[in-house]
């Protein structure tokens, strides 16, 4: 195992995973995007810019869903994520893909999912400073993949009335929203993540329905912080600690 | 005065209002509507659907706004909004038209106000039971106007960066954000209102700005009740009463 690597335990059925803490080791999004997801019947679930594979690995260990398969462009990314499934015995369960998620309805087709997942870059392109290391700065921004192309793809590959699961930061819920309702992912579901109970919310979960009616549910806010700065305990339960 | 009238105190610099209890009394969104609106400065603000004059009485005592009209098209609802504005000797600051939200455009001209709030029906026409109370139900419902025609006549009636204030339901928050995007009041504040602390948001406060760049600020949850169902502090302060 090369220097910048570390072996985590995700606290979940016994869980690890393998990080290269050089490029973007996995966050608090991903564990809340898995488990927003994990109530959604799927025989099969696509995760889009999977990275190093933390929402398969995730799902796996969530749900029942027999086959998951991640997309991740990042060469690097995708051999450790792979590595992380044979750690974990998931071979069976979980397929790790290198990919453009802007091809993923050609390499899978149409209708060919119950369920897409995705923790897409959030920050515009052309807007912020770029980080300097170029795996993190595609993780983070939309130099690869726009918040449309996932929409658009995902349009296409879920079947009908298959289920769109996505985090992302509040600051472009316009642009999350009426895209998702242009390409008729209609948003039924959606939570926001607050610090503390008097923040604004820095994350947002949202479900969309192939297909859907109009009616959105807004579920209760979600706290990551109780005022002393301790985790609250949904967030306990949702991260699977016991010994704490 | 009849006798399904009755006067309210609206504790706000001695205000007070006509209410018919028949029809609908004001209730708390009108008034967060007025608060969130209140930090615009405003040279001629438009109030459209404005009932019994609620928000134009309120906007009076928390802003310097010299100019502020409510659009209403219930003509006993224009009578009443009339006798408050006397009642407080507001007349030199605000007046009350009888006319429908869809001919604002051609009543007031394009570019007319620097803000524009509304509290509109919120039941999608053809949605839920009609309330047995006709003036109820055309408050509630959309049966005289649709969200899209408050928001396509607010378009036009604003200046270029002018601003609008909206309070509605957070069920059709998608309706709201996307038709907001579509006619250029692009939403820039957005709050949302939770009776508890734990319960989903039952109310949302949005602000856009004609013609604005696309970036949303959320703002702090609002919660109107502490555990034991008394106000909050925030409730309070909106609401003036001093002594409670």
């Amino acid at each position: 195992m090369a220097g910048f690597e570390r072996i985590d335990d995700l606290q979940t059925g016994g869980l690890q995973i393998i990080q290269d803490t050089r490029a973007f080791c996995f966050g608090l999004d991903a564990v809340l995007l898995s488990d927003f997801a994990k109530h959604a019947p799927s025989s099969i679930t696509l995760d889009l810019c999977s990275g190093n594979g933390i929402v398969p690995l995730l799902l796996a260990a969530k749900t029942k869903t027999p086959r998951i398969v991640g997309l991740e462009i990042q060469n690097k990314a995708v051999q450790l994520a792979r590595r992380s499934v044979d750690l974990n015995g998931l071979q069976s369960r979980i397929e790790i893909m290198c990919g453009d998620v802007k091809d993923a309805h050609r390499i899978f087709g149409p209708a060919s999912f119950d369920a897409v997942t995705c923790n897409p870059p959030y920050i515009s392109s052309g807007d912020g400073l770029i980080n300097l290391a170029e795996a993190k700065a595609i993780a983070r921004h939309e130099i690869l993949c726009t918040l449309e192309d996932v929409i658009t793809v995902t349009a296409e590959i879920l079947r009908p009335r298959g289920r769109f699961f996505v985090v992302y930061r509040p600051e472009r819920l316009v642009d999350l929203l009426t895209l998702m309702r242009q390409y008729r992912l209609e948003p039924k579901r959606l939570r926001f993540v607050h610090p503390f109970v008097n923040k604004s919310a820095n994350l947002v979960l949202v479900e969309g329905v192939r297909g859907g009616g109009r009616e959105l549910r807004m579920l209760p806010p979600l706290y990551v912080y109780e005022q002393d700065g301790s985790y609250t305990d949904e967030i306990y339960e949702i991260y699977g600690w016991e010994g704490r």
